[in-house]
């Protein structure tokens, strides 16, 4: 029972994600979300209290998915850059492919400004760029002239970045070897020469195209 | 009579932008622009024939103010890495207090999609970048190993960067401060040695918050 109830509301922020992407928070309308939920109106007010409320449930699956991401990197035991370039390579498909994030992207520009605090994505990525660049240094991975703070902006600007590009619709092959291009630069101007040696810079296999059958 | 027409113009353009600033495309209502324009909704239509007509004008208008500025940072005869770091401070400013850069960028976002090809804000200053990029080149400034592309991938997202903070609602000194830092590493990137000696990452003295008079 517990189980059906955790897939309804599932189901309802896999909808409302789809939506928010789509027409923004303004123009999503609850009805369209448990329609293409496939739930009744009354299921969605048993979860969730208002567009409010699903908008936040949309953000907060979005900054689960990063941090579930994150410690699953961390778990593989790489350099703490390696963990950083593959998050933002994520983080390029996501911004292409994946209406959570999409939504979680666009949910924090359209209400903020509001009276209640709202979660922005920008600095969620943002805040764990901080983390691992603090676990870079920790390492002795970072030049000791690179302060963390002006590393986390220029590593927060290359993700607003690839969400712009996303977002002007450029494709995401394109997006991730601009990233890995990118990298190379930002490697350079922040890392050890001895710790940039074995660091990849393109995507890791799991996000790279498909190769076409011959 | 034909400037009255313009002034006119201008006053609803300077409106729209504030509104589609404020509270987006699809929010945003013609009956307030032309009543915070302070002129009749008849006016408005003589001038616009639609809420799209009215928000490309307002996209035109902030393309034009970043072709007018980079123009004239180009005859003031610097280097053109300075240009462009110049041209990155002055979006750090309309980013944070512009309306009608905001509504530019925010615009760009909300219109995309739709039936006919719209401005995308980011889209062109990453062109300008390009432009930038490529007569720094020209002048011997940029490292020989450094692609343009890769180059103005980077700029773009510092502009990228730069936009989400101030919609975040980062003050300005924040930011430019930020962004000083962010060129710091990029030109250690970018440039050649020789290039980089005399280029200033801080603000231009007209863009530095006034010093509090003791």
């Amino acid at each position: 029972m517990q189980q059906r109830s955790e897939r309804t509301r599932a189901r309802l922020v896999g909808a409302a994600g789809e939506l928010f992407d789509r027409h923004g928070y303004a123009q999503a309308s609850l009805g369209d979300i448990s329609r293409i939920a496939g739930v009744s109106k009354g299921a969605l007010y048993f979860h969730f209290e208002s567009k409010q409320e699903l908008a936040t449930a949309v953000q907060e699956a979005g900054c689960r998915l990063l941090e579930e991401t994150v410690l699953a990197l961390c778990r593989e035991g790489r350099p703490a850059l390696q963990t950083l370039i593959d998050t933002t390579h994520a983080l390029a498909v996501w911004a292409s492919t994946d209406p959570i994030v999409r939504a979680a992207f666009r949910l924090g520009r359209e209400r903020a400004g509001g009276d209640r605090p709202v979660l922005n994505y920008h600095l969620v990525c943002s805040a764990t760029a901080g983390r691992l660049l603090g676990r870079a240094a920790e390492e002795g991975a970072l030049r000791p002239d690179v302060t963390e703070d002006a590393a986390r902006t220029l590593v927060a600007g290359m993700v607003a970045g690839i969400e712009a590009a996303a977002w002007s619709g450029a494709p995401h092959p394109e997006i991730a070897a601009q990233l890995g291009q990118s990298w190379e630069l930002v490697l350079r101007a922040i890392a050890e020469e001895h710790a940039r040696r074995d660091l990849r810079t393109a995507p890791p296999a799991a996000h790279r195209p498909e190769p076409v059958a011959g």
